[in-house]
């Protein structure tokens, strides 16, 4: 029963993942004309694809591999790595997000990083960057000792959940930010709710989703990979769900 | 050490939502010709004050009710109704904020609940709502059992805090928006970083570090209420601080 539940939960994340990226390819292409990498606004439109995708879906992905229960037995490097190597891959499609903002307002000449969101996305990338190279250095590579890896673990873990929370704020304040642009003339005014207003809303609500679904999956205490010695002993921070 | 630590989040958690209020009070009064309840633009001004105050700040204070440790000795229940009424209090500026903006909206003929910060923070305050009427119900009348009350306090728990981080997310999308609405014609754009966007993103930022910073206090769990029985034994989600 417990197993039948983490899969339930396990199948419907990967579906509202799936869903998040579907439909952010969708708006872009359906009411802002697809895309080209080329500096013009079409090479912006990669940007919420690829915040969506490195920066929530694959990331959290990333987070949860430890989740699986088939990570639990036998050694844990190849484990590690494959955490390690999907979070530098989530990391390098953040990255080539930012490059497809930042290239569109060279173009453009609009400034960089001076709404709300973007403080907050950049803050984001920031902690995403030193989280993943502490992460490599203390926990992949052989020379942190047992203690340091100990006492780091907990925080390494709440900023991991942490940067997704932000990651899920700055991508609405994105999505809410780029409808108030493109929604202002007179036909076609966010207020009225036309249906790319009513698209893109509903896809910021089905992102919050996918994150609070992470958060549950994550927190489930007995859906961690048990650890020998000090760590065995868990509080359930959520029921088993038995 | 560890005391001292506590107290240091304690108070720099005071420190910082205390700023986050008064620089929302100095934002919507330097910039925006301050508060009025007559259904004008001076009316709306109350929704960021009466959001931050109520549905972070105050909010935040009563869900770290039981990590005082004044808290850990004697009887729970005066505790209880300390928490359950700071929360109450927290509803209704809450509501009261939703009422201003609700108000301003029908004076000037402005669509409700369009953008999608308004779709997250509806939601977010009927989730807020659920959770005030099912922590009443089932922790504080005296009905429940010991063990739907063991089940249900995780759960309350993890929506508390997921309550949180949507608030926190609903203000920062809410900011944004305010900072484009009002921060539109050729002299002072947002995109020039006039001294209202520096002020007001600065505050957004400060809303969130009060946020991480609330998280973390919630999730040591040395600084947990010790509970009697399954709930003892505890896995460390952080570092005592020692």
């Amino acid at each position: 029963m417990a197993m039948g539940w983490f899969y339930l939960s396990f199948y419907s994340l990967w579906f509202l993942g799936l869903m998040c990226i579907i439909l952010t390819i969708f708006w872009m292409h359906l009411w802002h004309g697809g895309f080209a990498w080329d500096g013009t606004i079409l090479m912006f439109n990669y940007h919420p694809v690829l915040m969506v995708v490195g920066l929530v879906v694959l990331y959290s992905a990333a987070s949860l591999v430890y989740r699986l229960p088939q990570s639990w037995a036998g050694p844990k490097l190849p484990w590690k790595i494959g955490h390690a190597a999907l979070h530098l891959l989530a990391f390098i499609l953040t990255v080539l997000g930012l490059v497809a903002v930042f290239q569109f307002h060279r173009h453009s000449k609009v400034a960089n990083l001076y709404s709300l969101h973007s403080w907050l996305g950049i803050v984001t990338v920031f902690l995403f960057a030193c989280q993943w190279f502490l992460g490599f250095a203390v926990f992949l590579l052989p020379w942190a000792s047992v203690w340091l890896r100990s006492l780091l673990k907990p925080i390494h873990f709440f900023f991991g959940v942490i940067i997704l929370s932000l990651s899920v704020a700055s991508v609405i304040s994105g999505i809410n930010e780029k409808l108030f642009f493109s929604l202002k003339n007179a036909t076609q005014l966010y207020s009225s709710l036309p249906s790319e207003a009513v698209f893109a809303n509903s896809l910021g609500m089905l992102v919050v989703l996918f994150g609070l679904l992470v958060f549950y999956i994550l927190l489930v205490s007995s859906w961690k990979r048990p650890e020998p010695g000090i760590l065995t002993e868990g509080q359930p921070l959520l029921p088993d769900g038995e």
